[in-house]
């Protein structure tokens, strides 16, 4: 007698194997899936291992259209530096989940996250937004299965025990979790803070000690806030109209000269710090030319309060609720500023570093006779006399109170 | 008979020299102040020309104490990328104006500011704050003045007429506003925000391209959020102590290596969009290393809202309400929460760019025991479940109203 | 010779009767616009005054559909408090102005703003928004007007030259501005603001001291946040489906009890405090009713947002920014969040006050089962102790930190 | 064998007297500790029954000072309508319970709140904060508690058993949680949203409909935001010097106008929605004081951002976090802008509500010249042309470019 149906999010590592022939053993009927969303694996040697019971889906294409564009839109970013590249894979990746899960009569969902990190809360929020009744198998939390599998050896042992074949790679003294967006690296060595990451551990980008000593340039062309074409202008190349391919694109050009390295100690929603270090080269890139792009097309006002919105965007969406009411509220203002947000921007890659050297658009809000010094059409200079005395009424006012409060 | 005495900001250059001659002939009594903070000038020519009615004041200790640290600690930054070099310079250039007018008995200051910018704002609005019935004098608003000088080619002429001496250099097809903290770069071929820099205009720092191929190694020690120590690992060099002096010191190296050059289209507080470009080494070298020890020194709610209130402090003295009542109010949020921000940042500075690379603290929140993937001492991760649970209660009650909602 | 067309907001008062008179002198060819917001005038003597060389325009219908339900639907509060009643109007007639002024071929646009109010501001920038190259003629800021007329006498008497005829109503010691939402009171005893306004110049609402003894009910429903039947389940009376009617049947019970009376000390967009009294009959059980039915209907974070937006929002609208980027910005969001403001609040009226008693909604968020403090169906609250131990996590390492700061 | 020492925080109700003889059941040595917090209640006869193993601790004086002092500085209110009673008695009762529990050596404290409510939350967050290592006993979320106590009867037939007296008073229909700040009435009949309270249920302040005819009038004194003196004006009796005096006389009056009662649906910390209904009679005459006190004193700017701290301020408190670095952060700020918030407010009340009458302070920023509509002096109704010329310059632009977008 089945325990139930279970679909398990595999990722072809060896936690995600033993749970799932764990999960066997408890007397599940036990179904794997696996998100293809641009990490580098081995799906090949994956299907041998698991997906026999299970399937990869290739969610790529939903991932750069349903959440990285909307990221660029909001120039998404976390605690000022940190681009939410694992954050943002979540939805997609369970959205997929729950759909099969669905399809296939599924009563339990299970993943392959920690108790101490923000993945398990990313994933079952998902969960339980799209599919309020599943139940949710979370072994790393469960002492049945943490106590029987205290660290790596006892995990190689069952998966000897069970024939799940281990590829022999030397483990490496840190995690990672890739996506086409980025890759993240954290626990093992780097849970010192003051610990530099060794040179070989970054794996996406070239070092940018090593990376060409020739600038590339591009210009990249954005259509409501979403990159809609990428110019080489260095040598000629064009990419556009297919998403993934555009992305992917900036994501070569940035590997090769170093783009998007960061190394940083972050807050997880269950209120813990913790050290993470990042690879996010076209994202980096995206974000730099849409930004600089929105100083020249959006309303001042519309700016700053768009950026209040998306520090706060960035948490919800870190904090794992992609689903939720507040993030479709905030983005409903967001989408409607992006309408003008059209144009051009360049950029030059070198050495680890984007620099912008210009933008232009159809939408543009700078007016070059406004703006210039050298002329005084249509703006009269005795107006600014005016603006200045007013605005320092109120300023004077204070000033005045302060002083007599200070005699008093 | 006089019409009174003015105190002029004067700058050495060609407009304050003029300013200072027509005020002259409008018949007031001019006395002519020269703020050094920090710009490259010629301190000695400018005497010649007129101080002989003035004088020089250092307030590079000040600025840098009094403006240059609060803005390190606050990781002050307007539209997400500029460092508000200019902006931070004019409080303590005003007020050092307004003291020396108060003492000599000045019923007028005045300025070469044009009539477009954000400079006068920020000169007047100090001026009145601090006087709250001082008069100022604004040739470039004043119609008789601007009519009188059309172009530089007038300037030039009246300036020989009166005898003034006019270094002469080729000018420069930009303006240039520079202090300790930064340079800034505007109008003339700067107007068209689609045309890169030219390479020679760079004036601070090395290019990118032409700094060191190899990297330089700093670490900064702050105390409450300010620095107070920089020790030069790659060469055993150390800073300390003298606040101009350490902060001069990171801006040689951050020159050195091409770290902080920015081009920006950014909106003033007259409501015009304007192009600037912008280089502050040190400056950028500190916001990155600042921002990073915060990280492990701040709590996380904290942090977001002092991310907030950055931002509207970063308006605030933008648009020159540096002697404002909110500036106070936001301030004293800030000053407390930098009690605990002590500690080391370890920085790389490697051809134009800044990389971190690792961070300690006598305060820190970061434990390491407690985030670490390994050890459940202390944390139970049985915990995470109900946290989930509980987190996901109002998730699950926006998804049912909205289905809900959809079949109505 | 001409020197161009003026269209002129006219009130029906002395001012706009004079400014009508003196821009004829002036040269000008003047037309004179009058609105019907709801306001008490003499609809009929204007036409005698003025309206001869113009016409009156019924906006109430847009001004109650395209002005004040959004601001229902936006918990629209000025400072916490002032219903913002003035400036909710100004749009609505600036931009009838402006479209007969583009039909009639004006050059200019005029109107009797005072030059340091807000209503100069709201006028000016929406008639620039609307239409950029409009040139306005603002008699109060002229001193060839303002010297000519330094008070109420001057008027009458070039009002009596003129042949205007002047109601001989003994002057008010006070200034007043009505529209169907509400009216205000400032100027002249007003001007100390320890001054308690007398009980006669209430003139909206019966004084609550003096209003019914017994209590009346309604039952105010709402579809999509915007009211859509009002029951009066005191007497049975029902109104629906004409917005205008059914604002109006509410400030009718409204006034009746009392209701929306207010004396404030506010800021000003240009600075200075001003104090104001003000009676918002209907628009204060709208408010009271609207937010009360959010409680029910909108998610938690999604109403702080909305509280926040809804602040930002207050400030745009006061300052006459509503054809603004920032107030369709705000606004996308506001919009999204009541698709869901559906339901009835039934709301007692009594003295003065306004008290409710009861609210349901068939998009409610609200569940008796999981709220019930004697059912643990679907609860666990085992849950909540993992909730709270990881919530606790980040306040004792604060603590801990502290401790230790405290002893260094 | 004692399994340790345990301090219950004991109300004299009969949930936590059953608490006490379980515990005691259970193996642990018990100790009461019941805060007089200014709620009605017999404490004679629960020192009978309890407080032989413990002690009742007057901490009204604290909480005034300390808890209700910084609410009215911070107009603390929470979504707007709820002043936060319950919320800020926690932390006064939490710091004494430590105090007691640490110097009796006791391992363990323990509170009788359910498993659904905020205050469990609001207890333990204080509890952790203030003692880290200390451990929390929650009978209502332990199974073999719950379990063997479903209902009242249960409760009842155990307190005879172990002779605990309870008043045969017949069971209210809902609960109650009473300090001299509020009282709040919940669960029971209440659960339903759309149930009226019966007239019975309130129990403070007297029915509105059954308050005087001849309303009261008070002047309020402020010092740096807090309440130093109340004047009657109508019988001139004077309360002074002492804050507790000074607080209950405010009830007093408030309960006999019928001031301070609100029925709300609110959001709780754990994301559920209940029910409340409060009466806060002194409260909300304070608040209504305080907030039109800081109209007059306080700079606009910082009006704004300190209405942005409060809100947020109010969910950290309501949240249970008053011992957090957030808190203090915020309060820094508001701390420091309450030095110039003195004066005196007079204010009406009457049949339920409180109507301001008039202000005046020392501190005033309001200008009677500057605000005159009757005056220049001092103000260039000129200004206010180039004030708003400057300010519609942003705003043309933006229409400048949306009716370009629109004709692509």
């Amino acid at each position: 007698m089945s325990k139930g149906k279970v679909l398990l999010a595999y990722s072809g590592g060896l936690d995600t194997s033993c749970i799932l022939a764990w999960l066997i053993d408890q007397g599940y009927e036990v179904m794997a899936y696996m998100a293809n969303i641009g990490q580098e694996e081995d799906f090949k040697a994956a299907e041998q291992k698991a997906l026999k019971i299970g399937a990869t889906k290739d969610i790529r294409q939903e991932f750069v259209s349903d959440l990285v564009w909307p990221a660029v839109q909001s120039n998404l970013i976390y605690e000022g530096v940190y681009l939410l590249g694992t954050a943002l894979a979540r939805p997609v990746i369970c959205k997929k989940q729950i759909e099969i899960a669905k399809r296939e009569g599924c009563q339990f969902v299970s993943h392959g996250c920690t108790g101490k990190g923000n993945d398990q809360v990313r994933f079952e929020l998902g969960y339980y937004s799209l599919h309020p009744t599943i139940q949710v198998i979370t072994p790393w939390r469960d002492p049945a299965f943490f106590n029987k599998f205290p660290g790596r050896p006892a995990l190689l042992e069952y998966a000897k025990l069970k024939g799940i074949p281990v590829v022999q790679t030397a483990s490496k003294p840190w995690s990672t979790d890739e996506n086409l967006y980025h890759i993240s690296y954290e626990a093992g060595i780097l849970e010192n803070p003051d610990q530099t990451p060794p040179k070989d551990m970054w794996k996406l980008t070239v070092d940018p000690e090593d990376a060409p000593n020739t600038p590339e340039r591009l210009s990249i062309h954005f259509s409501n806030g979403i990159p809609v074409k990428v110019e080489n202008t260095s040598n000629g190349k064009i990419v556009e109209k297919d998403d993934l391919a555009l992305f992917l694109y900036l994501n070569e050009v940035g590997r090769k000269h170093g783009v998007g390295r960061l190394d940083i100690v972050e807050n997880r929603f269950i209120g813990i710090k913790s050290r993470g270090c990042y690879e996010t080269p076209g994202g980096t890139i995206l974000r730099a030319a849409h930004v600089d792009l929105e100083g020249l097309t959006l309303d001042r006002e519309v700016r700053r309060l768009k950026d209040q919105y998306t520090q706060k965007l960035a948490e919800i969406i870190y904090n794992g609720m992609w689903f939720s009411a507040e993030r479709e509220f905030l983005m409903a203002s967001i989408a409607h500023s992006q309408t003008v947000v059209n144009g051009v921007v360049k950029v030059k890659l070198f050495k680890g570093a984007v620099y912008i050297e210009g933008r232009s658009s159809p939408n543009s809000l700078y007016d070059e006779k406004v703006a210039s010094m050298d002329e005084t059409d249509g703006f009269h200079p005795e107006f600014s006399e005016g603006f200045i005395r007013i605005t320092s009424i109120r300023l004077r006012a204070y000033m005045n109170q302060k002083e007599k409060f200070q005699k008093q």
